[in-house]
């Protein structure tokens, strides 16, 4: 158990990737009394200077970074330390052409951009392995270093023929034999049942739809054989200097084969990147999913914080372009991520660089220099960070559930689904959204989780259900958690198999509906309900089987028939709903749930567009008010606002775009 | 000739795909007794079951497939038996590489989904005679045995060096020598001169548009390819016990690299797959069309009959998504299809998959079992067909006919046309849709087809005319058919090479007319006519050269040009017409040249949205009426309604989506 | 220096792409005979003809081009004579598959199309040089031989072997040494420090962005190669006989990795294609544009006139179809050539083709042959090109110049640029359409140009400046030229590498403004301006050092802040525009920019829709109108109309889509 407070104190982490490697030394005691100026307190070093640290192979310059460490240190500046990883260096390549990646139609990928390695590949692994152990050694004891960075953003797949042997082999030890294999992939269709091990690959370019099966687990590979890489280089950077905490970034995005809840047991604090990709009121639905989304991984490894390790100061990549935060939004979104439990707040980029593919990316010191509104921002947010310490001794305090599964998102995107564009991902984000529009409170949690407390179970489109799932859902119910399941959960088994006789086949009986027919609808579809909502994506024929019904399909070939119903399990109330509702009746519809399951909001008299979060630690509270308007609203509240310092008697005024943070009188 | 009675003594046929090998043998007998239940007759098996029939290289299971077949024997249903080449298995391709099929970018494709094969791999093809030899050896005096079904779907190509091989020995059958070659192909363009055979492959990713004589012959050489590979089975199969019938299944889709005319006369039973890619009016349009296709092709083979081998049961795939069709639909488009032709209704598939890459395409037995909708709407259906065994006898009565050829789709489709999207299918479809509203029958026919007592010949966008071709047509003009020839009509020769002088250089005599430009139109403009009606796609610059004008271009810069013309040659009217009308307008005109073709409408009194087909057998008849709106219609006829067998004095009232088939009084 | 007079002592050039080899002899003399009713004096001769002059390696087939050159010398027609290389024979490829070219992703493309080959491969080079060295031995003093053809339109790349190892060559040539390579890609960003040659390659495929440096060097480098291959077959043709000029036909398009402006100095005459892609007033917008670049590069190698050498008689290609060209606009195009410095009109092609891939590719003789509108207007054409030789003579008069620079155009296409889509070529025919429409004549200069008399410079997106760039800027602001600078011009050096302290780092001083952060548009975003104009695709934090304000951005976070700026700088003004203006708006800015600057319209009182531009020969003018209208237009002018030749008082009336070309009375 690493010893070394990565907290240091308390003080909420505040800083960014710096890459000194390319500035010359001057620019480094700029960069240094800038940071300085900006209480800058964590700066992420290291990552991608693998062909700085290791110039040819074998060949070590370290000192540079020597000289950053010491700098850094002499200042007050502590270090998150990474190993370089992610990008191998040109020689690399050139020595072991064959880790190089390859994609599904076969092509390899050259170097000139960043991760160009199959992470199966031996001679890759080796590498990895030997630069992040000199570094361990030489760094392990640094009086600046608070942790250990690994790579950086694990996410890519390859189809080379190391990744195929890998693949045998993770399919060997999942299946013991070829048998279950062809049972669970279903290779009794399409003749594609498998005699020996070497005649399977990962899923190449082939003629039409692919076997779901193989898809399903190649992702799964990918995401044990990513974590393997990460484990090896922790083991090497533990066993130089156990007392130092040692994690790395998660990246999410629905490319990333990574299922980071079977991660949160390997890190030692769960880090997230987060770029939204929304440029309107979406990007702060968007980041409040994903801090709930850390935090539940940082549960589910037993840690109550984690750190939001990068994020944009400035321009957000939207579709086709860079969206530049208007002013404000950097602090705001910052202190949403705070909010809901990140201990501080990181960004990717301390400086702009010059070049590179992401010469464009924003930075805490732009292009313009520090005499900028970006870099004057940045000083006003480390000033409110240092105000808000006390804020991380609180856990957020949230009585429902959403169900999340990375393997129901993948078996989602499969060929051969009834419509395109089914996102296990995007029902999750509908679904927090609504609760987020309501002013409720909710955590994120992956099947498995143990108890937490909660008072209803949200699943929406979990289409993957093992019989663990299955047990953990009726586990749930029986304890008197009520539960909403919508459309496409627990239609299949844990490999993509249909679980017969009605959907859906897991949870039929708790929810006392037997799913006949589906009906997707097309992309501009909207089906009117008898309570004057509207469903689009998904409709269905819904047979009532112990239910009641709770709103109806109005018109066109489910006239008459179900679409939410209730049913009465116990002590529970369990939900179905079978289409996706408009985003007001979802919201009234999770509203009603929440309220039936005994779950108020946060801050039931908030006006609208003011986020509401209340973090708990035994009878402390704070409040924090995110004022996502652009007029001043006042809060009714009642405390210390930390950041003015100013009591609040009954109400409190958050600027327009705006947060306030108080702590509460006690209860 | 085979001998054996494919219908049974005159039973329509009835059934679908089933795949026991996914299944275990207690839902074998499940099957057999819902199958007794919904009064099936004939059921596919074998289709992709290589891997379960042949293991391993010479291994041989067969045990499960005798016991399937003794135990429909047993329930008195028929099999149609498959080949299962369509699927080679795993260790087929591991131990043969090279014939795994090629993309024109040089990728290879790998297994892992069905069709991965190239059907000019000589391995490929010893090892599809082998399994057809070995399933010949053993079944083909089986008692259940009503048909062979070799393969399934013929439709891919390859770019593979087999192909290459294959390709140039192709060339050289059909042209002799090169300069033969050169000249179709006109190789004088961009210096491709061929000067030895060695130096022809087929057509390969390049950097700019390629030779459109090498595409079009590439999409011809893949069709003769395949049906070599279905000849070589259906000669084995033949030669186990030539009573037996054999075919394979047609899919249509222009993906599809097969000139099913040309494989009429090599079928004992034309079969097609039949799944509409519209969800609307137009799905009742593809399948009367797809229909009166199916018919052609037998009639050019000599047999009167033909069958729908699939369709789908429900849910039919459109664009991103299925549609799930409406009560009643799945018996009306099966009963559309034995209108026009079909001996029967077969479906893809009897019983939904519970896994594998089509794990939610529609089957007669959902994944929710036989209680439910689709399974009744199934047992309902088989008791119809059993009453309209007696139609069978009778010819469907069509005075129209419809020009089609695969090879002028395929050259449209080409690089360098003059408008991207030309489609003869598109073009056909229009015609025929037009004809269909207008409630007039017609066949569709190919070039070369032996005169069948047609008043009209109708020839849309039948953009390549050989001298053969040419002389086909100017002989039914000569005989007093009516002609009508729309727009790209006999631009170019059998290469694709313009026939000079003018458009079309074919028929330019015969219709009075001169194109002298192509006006294509951008896809959202209309072209206003003088008759009231609007042009699309195309608009030409039409010189009269002894035709008149009947309706003109209407502002623009072919303002008072004629736009549609006819001409007197013989007894014969001649119409051209240079651009597409809008619907209402394309209706008036082809029903205006039927009539004065001297051709009527099936049923004039019929009221808009039935459909109503005529089949006759010597001075018997039998009217089917299908009834395509949501309301019932009232439609006079008289006769024996034949589903309910009542007796109809003056008028038949259709239900809403429902379907009257009269036994007509005779004349 | 050539001798030849490629003018033949006066006479506009007419004529076009002639291809004999692809018809037979009778067809040869109907050809000629119809060009002479035509007027044609010049035709380009064996492009693509290299399968059919060496159809077997080392075996050459003169003869035919023998009897051409002397049928044609015989009717007085000149010949343009073209080296074939543009599309080696299959024989070629065949012997050498290495000299095929590769795509990103490694696919090898094949022949079958043109220009299947890598021109950095050895073996093309020498198979090139070797056919043109031969054909300069047969016909370098052949009397029809007026002008060496070169090649065809240079444009491709290739990503193999023999490209790599030259792209090192250029590479090592351009930089020295590995330290300012590694600098000028800036490689220390993703650890791409290139420790050894050997290491570096074309930009592959790879995983995610590529270095931007390393793109733009790449396409550097292509148009060096290119260049070289061209010089080498031109020093091959000079040496045959020095008094025939040499050049080779420029294609413009965004995918041509050519900066022509570059090559200017090595063609003894520049030569464009240009095939329009608007059909409508869009597409005289970039007839107009494409003549302007083809006499700024004509000027900057030193010569007045250059050449339309290609131009489509009828059909343009535009999205998805072909437009056919109104009656009149083929003549209009041609001499709005013409007017703009093209020594006469040329056309692709001369016969349109019975096959090949541009079948439909539109002729001076149709496929409906002479009887044809488009026959009878090329022959029209001809007639009063004979009337216009005189114009030759003058020099187009322009006072303001627009910067053009290939290496900015490609710069913008890389990945990571704040928005995608950006792109200086629209950026520039964005302001010469605004200066187009206000009737203000200019030309158009690269970086670099010397200085030619204009007293307003307009920078439009400019990307990259390098220093020496910076200092032309400078030195004409010194001059007193007046000066407009658009967003994103200067932001870069030469290399792409952001000069910092604040946008536009070039220009920052000049201007009097700093530019603190960017502001992309979404695509239909459009931002008010409180002049009562709109921008669009950009906006900035504009922030004053010097300049005032001219026009200011309205509402949004922009509101107040300065969107156009001007600035005194000695006698010059300098204005910034930090947005794209809408139309209307950009005409009234440019035009106030250049009447601030002394400059006026060409023709003040012409009518909306007539394009007016004067030709000068010390004190002779001649004025050009082009009534781009479908009415008469009445223009005031004075002196003799030559395509009549009626003298004009006060004024001439040029027909609805006609021309007038008056001879002015001396001034």
């Amino acid at each position: 158990m690493p010893t070394k407070d990565v907290w240091d104190g308390g003080r909420l982490c505040y800083g960014g990737d710096w890459n000194p490697e390319q500035w010359p030394a001057e620019v480094w005691r700029e960069d240094v009394a800038l940071m300085r100026r900006a209480r800058v307190n964590l700066v992420t070093v290291g990552v991608f200077a693998w062909s700085r640290l290791e110039p040819a192979p074998g060949r070590y310059t370290f000192d540079w970074l020597d000289r950053v460490l010491d700098l850094l240190h002499h200042n007050g500046i502590r270090v998150a330390l990474a190993t370089p990883t992610a990008s191998p260096p040109p020689w690399f390549s050139l020595a072991h052409p064959g880790a190089l990646p390859v994609t599904a139609d076969g092509v390899r990928l050259h170097h000139g951009s960043r991760d160009t390695y199959c992470a199966a590949a031996p001679a890759y692994r080796s590498a990895a392995r030997r630069i992040a152990g000199v570094l361990a050694d030489r760094y392990a004891h640094h009086p600046a270093l608070a942790l250990w960075h690994v790579h950086n953003e694990y996410g890519t797949t390859c189809h080379c023929e190391h990744a195929d042997a890998a693949f045998r082999r993770w399919l060997a030890d999942r299946y013991g034999d070829l048998d279950a294999l062809n049972a669970a992939w279903v290779t009794s269709f399409w003749s594609q049942h498998y005699s020996d091990w070497a005649q399977i690959a990962g899923p190449r370019a082939t003629q039409y739809l692919a076997n779901p099966g193989q898809l399903l687990d190649f992702r799964r590979f990918w995401s044990d054989t990513l974590l393997a890489a990460y484990v090896e280089q922790r083991d090497l950077l533990r066993a130089a200097n156990p007392a130092v905490p040692v994690t790395t970034n998660y990246v999410l995005g629905d490319w990333v084969p990574v299922d980071h809840a079977r991660w949160a047991s390997e890190v030692d604090l769960v880090a997230i990147d987060h770029y939204p990709s929304a440029v309107d009121g979406g990007a702060e639905e968007q980041t409040a999913l994903a801090a709930d989304l850390a935090r539940g991984w940082a549960r589910r490894g037993g840690r109550p914080a984690w750190l939001l390790m990068e994020s944009a100061p400035n321009q957000i990549h939207t579709t086709g372009r860079m969206h530049t935060k208007e002013p404000g939004r950097m602090a705001r979104h910052s202190l949403a991520h705070v909010a809901r439990g990140s201990h501080g707040a990181m960004f990717f980029q301390w400086r702009a660089p010059v070049g590179g593919a992401e010469r464009f990316h924003s930075a805490l010191v732009p292009h313009a220099g520090p005499d900028s509104r970006v870099f004057r921002e940045a000083v006003r947010l480390g000033e409110v960070l240092g105000r808000l310490a006390e804020t991380g001794a609180g856990r957020v305090d949230a009585a429902v559930a959403i169900g999340w599964d990375a393997a129901s998102d993948w078996a989602l995107r499969h060929p051969g689904m009834p419509a395109r564009g089914l996102d296990h991902r995007a029902e999750v984000a509908a679904a927090h959204r609504a609760l987020w529009r309501a002013g409720i409170a909710c955590d994120v949690v992956s099947p498995g989780d143990p108890p937490a407390g909660h008072r209803l179970l949200v699943l929406p489109a979990l289409y993957l259900a093992s019989d663990a799932t299955v047990d953990w859902v009726r586990d749930h119910v029986r304890a008197g958690v009520h539960l909403l399941v919508t459309w496409l959960s627990g239609v299949a088994d844990e490999h993509g198999r249909i679980r017969l006789g009605g959907y859906p086949g897991a949870y039929r009986d708790l929810l006392g509906v037997r799913v006949e027919e589906f009906h997707p609808l097309a992309d501009d579809d909207r089906v009117p309900l008898t309570g004057g909502g509207t469903g689009r994506i998904w409709s269905e024929t819904v047979r009532l089987a112990g239910a009641e019904p709770v709103d109806e399909y109005l018109g066109g070939v489910l006239d008459g028939l179900p679409a939410v119903t209730r049913h009465r399990v116990g002590a529970a109330l369990t939900w179905y709903v079978s289409t996706r509702p408009d985003d007001d009746t979802y919201q009234r519809l999770l509203a009603e749930a929440a309220r039936l399951a005994g779950v108020t909001p946060v801050c039931p008299q908030a006006p609208p567009g003011i986020e509401a979060v209340r973090r708990r630690d035994g009878d402390r509270s704070w409040l924090f008010l995110l004022n996502h308007t652009d007029r001043p609203q006042r809060v009714p509240a009642a405390g210390l606002e930390l950041i003015t310092d100013e009591p609040v008697d009954d109400a409190v005024t958050v600027a327009a775009g705006g947060v306030a943070v108080l702590r509460e009188l006690p209860r």
